[in-house]
């Protein structure tokens, strides 16, 4: 990490970014999909994004994996790697645990060859070398020269179906491997990842099916297939392990590959459709059939395309290109999930792990709420909000099924990663903000039901009885008591607006639990015992690991910021705006200490570290205490110096789109300190300009006069016209549509914004 | 193996086995449903069956268990065990292998204790000590007075629901405990048995939810269950590994439990009915309704009885209260299984875990065939001839879904447990019985499809190279390459019945390989090279386990006799009726040598192991040359000496019906050595009467003339009023109803019978 930090982002991976004629005023021609794909160095964290093929939401991401067993990073795809193992349909964008990877497929020429190959040794296996110069990849298309086999290989997708074609050479033995061994590493039994039951069937001599059922991050997951190729293959070789059997039809087994042998031409194109389906084969072949029932490839990657671009369109900027290509590239990271799971028909595979129908045909998942709920979901508020809808309908089935929302839910399935329970202020921030679509009393139940029913990482009794986690009863106790006592602030403010007074002063009370850990002697929260008494030794520089004790992947410093839902109550904590201010600069400049840092904190500025979300409201706090200046450089340099458009574009995970979100927000000059009182924290705007589409020709418009690395400051602004001097604008600033325009400057303007924010009254509760 | 031999069965359990005033002509009075449950010592085979309540093919089996982490015996319940751990739902009955054993309940008093307890530690956990003078058992119903806490426990059950009646002692602390990690081993990773996710839910004061989806021996197994009480718990406790949670309502987790509390006057009953359902909770609620809307438990116990009554009728015998004690719970144990997993309304879980509907409600499992084809299929195609196309449309589904029959099916889904194909003689058995209920074309495609796609333990592309299955490709060599032969005489004659001239002689050809294992120079089958080479040294004594090499749980002695489809073949080979004769001699009579013998060999007459199943057709091979009189002999001695009415009644596993069925047959004095053609060999009837009901009014009566066991020989025989000499009957003699008088005495009657059978020719292929 330290290593990442000193050599900043100067080595930075060259990019091969073709397009296809871009026209003017599109918007995907922005878009690098491999930003976010490779770490400056092996010791560095990547954004751990995937270069391949997906629509927005989409149930496929079609992408080539570099590792034979991908672990780290978790999309499979490392851009510092020279090996192609082969294109897998399922990937995660940003996470820091690897899963999914489902049917991978690789062409192929020569000896028939299952064995999957190794990153670290090119030509092993059936993997292949390859070279960035002969990759490519925008929304909707991934393209790579595999040179082991001089085979063409292109990638596209509509929503459950994949779609590759195979340019060959000349050759008696061309094949395609399908490999449905292919996982997060099971040798070294990453998340017991196992696979319980598996099948490959050559129906005839185009169509092949199958599934996997299997275990990992996702404790259950099933995943069947339809395959159809463009031309027959004159044979097949089935595979069980290492025994091979030429010509067989069907195949059960748990480490299962496939052969289909072609004879081809000179540049002779294979097409292979795959749709996917968590449910049965038979709904595999119904999404083909809905989504893709002919094999124009290029109308498919056109019509991907026009999706991302629908999608794009609604924020328009200006600033310089590599602005707009880390925007509209962080655009596309936070629509690449939450995925809709449910096939065509609206099948899908419940929490409680029976198959169930959705009514609106969508059933979504890939929740990584710890991240995701800071800024993508208030992002998704303001351009997504029927989606928005959608999730909330897809969480609310959790509670139904699980009787809890979700912490993080993969491939519908709790998987309890992280801590406290943040899909909270995703709903209650969409029932404040009036996002229809979904019932608020049925909301408010799951939100409450949530809140007081002990659950894993969530002991509410023991919140209740102590009034704060003992680290002695659980760990990771001062993270969690400040998020819990987060999550109940937003409970609170939807009891508020639904008249459950009783619940209003009860969630209310606990919100302010956050007290009980602070430290005056050390002037932090600090771990305390089920005794009362302080953990000791205390050292604020100290990091726990996830899951570590007693702060979740960070220290006593990181985790001092987190009262988002009360910022004047923490500046009162510590004594005031001058001391908050101190403490503040003193956060951004302690150097942090060498060789301790948890593996997932990066990017730093002092004990800020960019790289992780417990940091990302931090810059703004200046705000709240009167000194929005240094929010203005700070937040200007983690936008400057923080990102870029490298496949090292990224300081850590990108996490779902929330290290994009917290981007998009800020380029333009707000941010969501508190995620769900509708306030936006006003930074340092580097874009030219922006609009943002809010449907029904609203459009708020963010105007910066003077834009530019060196003039971090703002000098003035005005909303709609008006000299504005608050330091956050409001979601119904931003609804009602309207004007913002700052003029920008390289001193700071000390004059502007000096009265401090007091957010939490601001949304009028 | 040999201390079981030498103590023979001397040292019978006594059994308590009340009734409840049996009316005259009932059956189910003759039912000791502790025949089986227990071994003669520690170191014996236990027949692994169970004692508690289930109605004829049923889903629910609720039962007690006696280990916390049942293994050894499969059934749960050990009879010479001390302590009731608990009582669970579901059970295999005579298995070697243990799996199921879901949603454990328990009725305590005192403090509440969630640990399981353990067999070897009375009074540990929630256990409870207990006596066979205070249990009952009989079909529908099993009682047991928990002495630890002076509670008496009654069982009984539907096909989906398990109904407990619990009288409780006067106490402010009387608990129902649920144990959701009550499974197989999983500390030993037996089967690698694991809870992937379970859930249980208090809905109510009187309603409790749940489900587990585990893997173990079944791959993956799903058991959603909804349980009411008559009565409403005043608290309750939810537990997941130690930590507990008062009055919480819903908890996940993999080792969940609860308990459900009460306060209860002396004497006081609590009733607790708990659907089942493989689906979803909400067809576990639907079950119950359609099943056991009430609470009558002496009605439903009636109900279940008399469900059996109806079965057992179809055989009425005359003999001693042994016999028919033995005989029926025999009938008892073989239409335990299998069993019909289909919710009410036909949903159920197929091979290829997706989840599926069956048109007529029923989907079979529990399919033990290496043991049931031999006589318990044969037996059914008699008396359960709806069941039996049930049976076979269920097995079909498993080729639809998994390209190939159910080898052993256990809960829908295949484990490869044992060797051969052996669903193809019980469906090309009911073919050539004209059973109706199933399409004979299709079923012969999955016949044809199974015998020639290669899948695991059934490598057809090797057998058709080599003619035989090379030891060096695939281990249990001989074993298998004795019953693939076998496997292919059948499919050969439903090939010969459709017409299928090329597939006839293409499988009749097949049928002939075992001959190429045959070593003249030794005059046994070995295991062979794919060089061609004898597989050295040789030793016809040398046993294989399961999986071993070269013979399935037995040796060359107990293998040399499989060719049930060409026994005068097999005649010949070794040189004539006299060698043949010689060598069954010396096979009853070479003693077994010492610690050597397999696990599952036990029930010895010399190397004769009737405790496994390879054995179970050998003393019925003298009747094919000429010997009649020993096969009367040897019959006679198992019927009378290897079967008895104490809970060791079994010399080895009781397998799902087939060493019951073994009985059935022999105690009316013949049985189907080839389980296929139709006929069925005489042996030595020891019953005095028979008739089996046929349908329609049609009986077939066996009747016998100086029955007992000092008359084990064949005077003389009638059929339908004519003299007799053949030592065989076909199905023909049987369906058309008749009679068959047997005169018997205590000598041998060497004149008759002495024509030797000719068997693959009786059916008139």
């Amino acid at each position: 990490m330290k290593k990442l930090l000193s050599i900043g982002f100067v080595c930075l991976c060259p990019i091969v970014f073709a397009q296809k004629k871009p026209s003017p005023g599109n918007l995907v021609q922005y878009v690098n999909p491999f930003i976010g794909t490779g770490a400056v160095d092996k010791n560095s964290l990547s954004g751990s994004n995937f270069p391949g093929s997906t629509v927005p939401f989409g149930f496929v991401q079609l992408s080539p994996d570099t590792r034979e067993a991908p672990d780290d990073p978790a999309s499979g795809y490392d851009y510092n790697d020279k090996t192609i193992i082969g294109f897998s349909h399922t990937h995660l964008s940003g996470t820091g645990v690897a899963d999914l990877f489902d049917v991978l497929m690789m062409p192929t020429t020569g000896a028939i060859n299952l064995a999957p190959g190794s990153a670290d040794k090119p030509g092993s296996g059936y993997s292949s070398a390859f070279s960035h110069k002969e990759e490519t990849a925008r929304p909707g298309y991934y393209q790579v020269m595999l040179k082991d086999y001089n085979i063409n290989a292109e990638l596209t997708s509509t929503s459950h179906v994949g779609l590759h074609r195979y340019t060959f050479p000349k050759s008696d033995e061309s094949h395609v491997i399908i490999d449905m061994d292919h996982s997060l590493d099971k040798k070294r039994g990453y998340w017991s990842c196992k696979i319980v039951s598996a099948q490959i069937r050559v129906i005839d001599d185009h169509t092949v099916e199958g599934y996997r059922v299997l275990s990992g991050w996702a404790k259950l997951r099933k995943i069947y297939f339809h395959a159809e190729f463009s031309k027959p293959f004159t044979s097949s070789v089935l595979a069980s392990g290492s025994r091979r059997y030429p010509d067989l039809s069907i195949i059960n087994g748990t480490n299962l590959k496939a052969a289909l042998n072609f004879s081809t031409k000179d540049k002779e194109q294979v097409l292979v459709k795959v749709g996917l389906s968590p449910v049965s084969t038979e709904n595999a072949r119904m999404n083909i059939k809905a989504e893709l029932p002919g094999w124009d490839f290029d109308n498919t990657s056109t019509q991907s395309s026009l999706q991302w671009e629908h999608e794009l369109a609604k924020i328009k900027i200006e600033g310089t290109l590599e602005q707009k290509q880390i925007f509209y590239t962080g655009m596309y990271h936070a629509f690449t999930q939450p995925n809709n799971l449910a096939d065509v028909n609206g099948d899908y595979q419940a929490t409680d792990l029976t198959i169930a129908n959705a009514p609106d045909k969508t059933h979504y998942s890939t929740f990584s709420l710890w991240d995701t709920y800071r800024a993508a979901h208030p992002l998704y508020t303001l351009i997504q909000p029927e989606k928005t809808a959608g999730f909330i309908n897809s969480m609310m089935r959790q509670y139904d099924t699980y009787g809890y929302l979700p912490i993080w839910q993969l491939w519908g399935d709790e998987n309890y990663c992280m801590i406290g329970n943040h899909a909270i202020p995703v709903i209650v921030d969409a029932a404040l903000k009036d996002i229809k679509g979904f019932n608020q009393e049925k909301a408010y139940e799951a939100v409450k039901g949530s809140s007081i029913t002990d659950h894993p990482g969530s002991p509410f009794t023991t919140w209740e009885k102590y009034q704060y986690i003992p680290e002695d009863i659980e760990s990771q106790s001062v993270s969690v008591t400040l998020e819990m006592a987060y999550d109940d602030w937003c409970v609170a403010q939807l009891a508020k607006k639904l008249d459950k007074t009783e619940d209003y002063d009860r969630f209310m009370k606990r919100s302010e639990y956050y007290r009980n850990l602070y430290n005056t002697k050390t002037g932090f929260f600090q771990a305390k015992k089920k005794d009362g008494n302080w953990q000791e030794p205390f050292d604020a520089l100290a990091y726990g690991g996830n899951g570590g004790s007693p702060y979740t992947e960070g220290n006593a410093w990181q985790y001092f910021w987190y009262v988002p839902q009360n910022v004047s109550g923490l500046i009162d904590l510590v004594g005031g705006n001058t001391a908050f201010n101190q403490k503040l600069d003193l956060f951004f400049s302690t150097k942090d200490k060498p060789g301790e840092v948890n593996g997932n904190a990066s990017g730093f500025i002092g004990q800020y570290a960019h790289g992780n979300e417990p940091s990302h409201h931090v810059a703004y706090l200046y705000d709240y205490a009167g000194q929005p200046w240094k929010t203005q450089m700070y937040v200007a340099k983690v936008l400057n110096e923080l990102y870029n458009n490298s496949s090292s574009g990224y300081s850590g995970n990108e996490d779902c789109g929330q290290m994009s979100s917290w981007y998009i927000f800020s380029a333009m000059g707000f941010y969501p300190v508190n995620p769900a009182n509708g306030v936006y924290a006003i930074g340092s705007p580097i874009l030219k300009n922006a609009q943002i589409n809010l449907g029904d020709g609203t459009v708020f418009t963010v105007d910066v006069k003077n834009a530019g690395k060196q003039n971090a400051y703002i000098q003035s602004v005005k909303l709609n016209g008006k000299s504005y001097t608050k330091t956050y604008i409001t979601q119904n600033d931003i609804t009602g549509g309207g004007k913002l325009e700052f003029v920008m400057g390289s001193k700071p303007n000390k004059n502007w914004g000096v009265k401090p924010t007091d957010a939490p009254l601001a949304w009028g509760y």
